[in-house]
């Protein structure tokens, strides 16, 4: 279906998609939208202390495990395009090979809006070279002189999903998109991060907590769409409304 | 038609809305909105500087000489709800009277959205005052407690338009709307205001260069909408949505 | 005990001290801190929707229905000293009286350090009014020349207590205070505010979550304090220390 | 001479102007400026600390000091023109009538340039306060249909002057002027300022590093003007030139 | 002449230069200075969408093209001295030995004043890059011991000058020249820029509009000077000064 | 004694720790910490202009003397261990190797705080570059899957000593030390610095004023600690307390 619409997530490490858009994900899949996710690393030695923990543990099983629970969390969305650089991670380095074969995704996607981390991150530099990539990435996407003869890029707006601790990281979400009804697939990819626990509860209550905003921004105390789960996303493209 | 959807501009002077959000408000009378304009002042002492200079010239002869650009300006824009609250200007003062007026009225509307004047003005500080009065007016008529057995107002958002100098001011638009079929009326509606004619020319090119803006962020040089006159604004709230 | 150490907390509403420091003021009384809380209003316009759906209701009993719950949440919390101003929400507004009321307060309690509202607020205007009144008042109380004679003010902390949607207002919590021994009080409080049910789960997510915050800062995965449930603050001060 | 360059500096208490413009002052008026004060206040209340632990001390008394030590410090600048509006402090309050008497200062004066404390001011509400008017000040003074036939005011930059702990203000400053040759006329009226002596060195401090960011944009360790004191000021309209 | 007056201007892309300090160049190579542009790309694959688009295109062609154009516009603003490094764009990527060599030029020019892009610029990251390049090389130049016994650099302003949509990038001009005198040579020299002819009307509107602000911002309604075309520009290092 | 308390300083360059953070390290080692300091570079090419000015001056002869400067400064601190990276200065440059021997020193040292360069710095790009290659190597130490069964980093906070010309930089402190009874110690440490005798006054001025923000904000006028001199900080990660 090649007039389907798309989008791309640029996720640093194997989870980071499920904690800040699974939601997203799920919705727009269903939808009828096709996304991608893209992982440049598996979070192999910076996210991934439960395993790091067991007697044996090597790299490549980290890596493996970790892609395991990344791919059983994409089937629990139903996203059906999941992708693995394997760039290695704290520190993440995109060389310029690594970069074209990005932009290559992104004009082979041509997404209707494309999703990554926040712009800055003192706790997880990885995050916020992720964001640079991102829109560096975009910008080689846009040219018309980039392997000319390929379709290029139009101008999709890049959502800064939710990062840990959004205040320190000087995120401001200006969207919020209710999730609600595909909270239970959601849930259930939270769950395939078993390496994670900790973070299971985390992020339903952050989930039920956007919901209130969601409620709070669309009417307030006299009314207001009942939404029971949201996720939040910082846009910085502004965007093109015919009607207000 | 008690279902029409509307729209409230609160405007510190008489002329604010029509360089800032005349297209907005053309438009959206075409779309079928209800808009209300409500004039806190003339701005019969800080921007009549041209009658000022006449031989002879008094404070009445200059409100009601602004109040008939003004009218003119708004039939130029098929706007059918134009109010002056006549307050005064440089300096206006709002006291609670005038503020509870300005809350009967927003409850009278019940706006979609509002839309007012940028966070700051080091230039003109009865803009950012009025901004300021908009947020608090908004924020009392959401109150069950004021007036009880009233509607209470839901929570619209509070567009923040164009102000002279964005830069200055910090002001970031994060929303342009394509305002083409209406710039007849919007130049119309200018060209009403005969005690400025040095801004003419100046607001004509900001609404060709925002729709530069509108082109270039709804698809770049790979396509984009031909919007050939657009307008910025700026939103304060975060919107609620079921599809990015 | 003149020389137990004092607290102060200026709240714009009866209810805002128990959802964003009720932790922090249940804490400080166990301590031995003497905390005193002052309510500039109830609250009773503008956040009193449950009761103003009642048939019959008037001002005076939503204001003595709100007392009643603050008095109730201060019992939970140990607080043995909370004073209503009664000086009106929807809008706040504070005169010169009541001013030197605040200040009289400020001086009598010789706080060790202060709590109020964020500084910005475009939800709630009340909210960064009450924070400019308490800045403007802490000044005063440090004035030799304001009623000479009496105990001027030293340089007590004000600390910005969590607002809600953190991202909106541009609010940064530095420091983050471990409530987990005396969350039963919190949460004993939070259930005195019946006319507010909606936020009962939400201000657990919100201790819940800066709790993770208070685990990461203080160790992260390689250690870190277990605290359950925290609060978060932000200082507006620098502080003075001996030792980093 | 009504071609001679002005200036006006608005300063909330009585001895503001010493410490953040006194070398301004010293060196325009030198130049053949001429330099009008205006203070809002005494500092009677809140900046006179060491007068009000002196035995039965008044308001009055500590009124006449402070205006005898800023008219000492007037003269040690050679600045002829010194007004005190005694309008009070901690807190300053600008009503309409006093407001009208500081635009007809700007009126009468038609400063070259103006000069007044920075945007945010925590520790003295009194210092942005003042600020606050002195731009609402500069506008109705810009209005023709304010006391119509009166020279209006042209557009005058409004320098920011160094407030004590700048960072915490978020103050910047963009202009270092050299006072070397001024100093001594600073210095002395510093030693005018016998109720703050805690601050001469202080100061002293503050013009000697100053003197060094002025040495380092200059030219730096290949050259610069060897200025040995300096003042920093913040800009917060842009200027227009012919040359860079 | 060894002791003229000297300015160099780095731009990310061919035609960075005339757009956004075309006016400046023009102007100040008529007040004598010798004025110095160096191009780092020629904008060869993301600024050159229409060449891109004829049949028959190649790398070579697009570069040679860009070149005569810049080359032209050179002689349109009668700028005798421009470099171009091609380094490539979409991405740019300035290696150690390209970084000497922008230094080696800075120490050859030994500009009175610099120039380049915005701090920050989601859209094109190259031309944030850029800005850092400078700032580094601005940084190496100074260095007694780069290349000892050169002549180090002074501390000359980076001006950084307007970008596309300045509201995003936060970018906010300081300064505005007046470049009415020269008007025509820009105009011409925007005319050499063929392959973007739908940024021509763009970049007249935006000289006409900042020319407004040279006019309000050094006068006002009650004067001012009639400058009908000008360019803004930030500075980032304070001015260092011996009068307002 | 493997209990010892620790604390880390990355400094850019040989001098850098002595001005910005001497007294912390003098103070920290009297309390019986174990302070460790790592200079990148010597600051050879960039922080030398005194000794390139000699005749017949190397590379080689600026790095022992800025070396044997160091050490005399480490040794009038009673500061034990000081590593020199030798990674060279204008620019500075951190590949991989050199990134993971930073990372390996962190994790040698278990630092219970770290402290670096300001965020940002226009006049010295190797200052903010010192202080992102910081925040990585600090990520990188967390790290469970760096090298395995090493001792992982906790979450010690990284103070950003006080840069030259604060404002430029946009730093802003939250924390002074006291350094009043080492102040001995940092200036004989300053004194080692024969090449920068230049800023010897300057520091001390820093230090002065900033006990009297120490004494300001310690409790004002009415009392307050009676600091003489002091060092400010500002922090990136927030604080967990017990009491507030």
């Amino acid at each position: 279906m090649p007039n389907n619409k798309t989008a791309l997530v640029i996720s640093a490490h194997a989870a980071d998609f499920v904690w800040r858009c699974g939601g997203a994900i799920a919705k727009h899949q269903q939808l009828g939208y096709d996304v991608t996710v893209v992982c440049l690393s598996f979070g192999e030695r910076g996210e991934s202390a439960r395993l790091w923990k067991q007697e044996g543990m090597t790299l490549e099983k980290v890596k493996s495990e970790r892609r395991r629970e990344a791919e059983n969390a994409a089937k629990a969305l139903e996203l059906h395009d999941i992708q693995f650089l394997d760039l290695g991670d704290y520190p993440l380095r995109v060389d310029d090979d690594a970069k074209f074969k990005i932009v290559d995704i992104i004009r082979a996607v041509q997404p209707d809006f494309m999703m990554s981390h926040s712009k800055y991150d003192q706790y997880n530099t990885d995050h916020m070279y992720t964001t640079e990539v991102a829109l560096e990435a975009r910008m080689i996407a846009q040219a018309w002189g980039h392997n000319p003869g390929q379709k290029v890029l139009g101008a999709p707006q890049l959502y800064l999903f939710e990062p840990h601790q959004t205040e320190q990281m000087g995120w401001k979400p200006d969207v919020f998109l209710d999730i609600t009804e595909v909270w239970d697939k959601k849930l259930a990819a939270i769950h395939c991060m078993e390496g994670q626990q900790h973070l299971w509860d985390y992020y339903t209550n952050v989930a039920e907590n956007r919901a209130n905003h969601f409620r709070r921004n669309s009417g307030g105390q006299s009314g207001g769409r009942p939404a029971k789960y949201a996720e939040g996303f910082q846009t910085i493209f502004p965007s093109c409304v015919d009607v207000l």
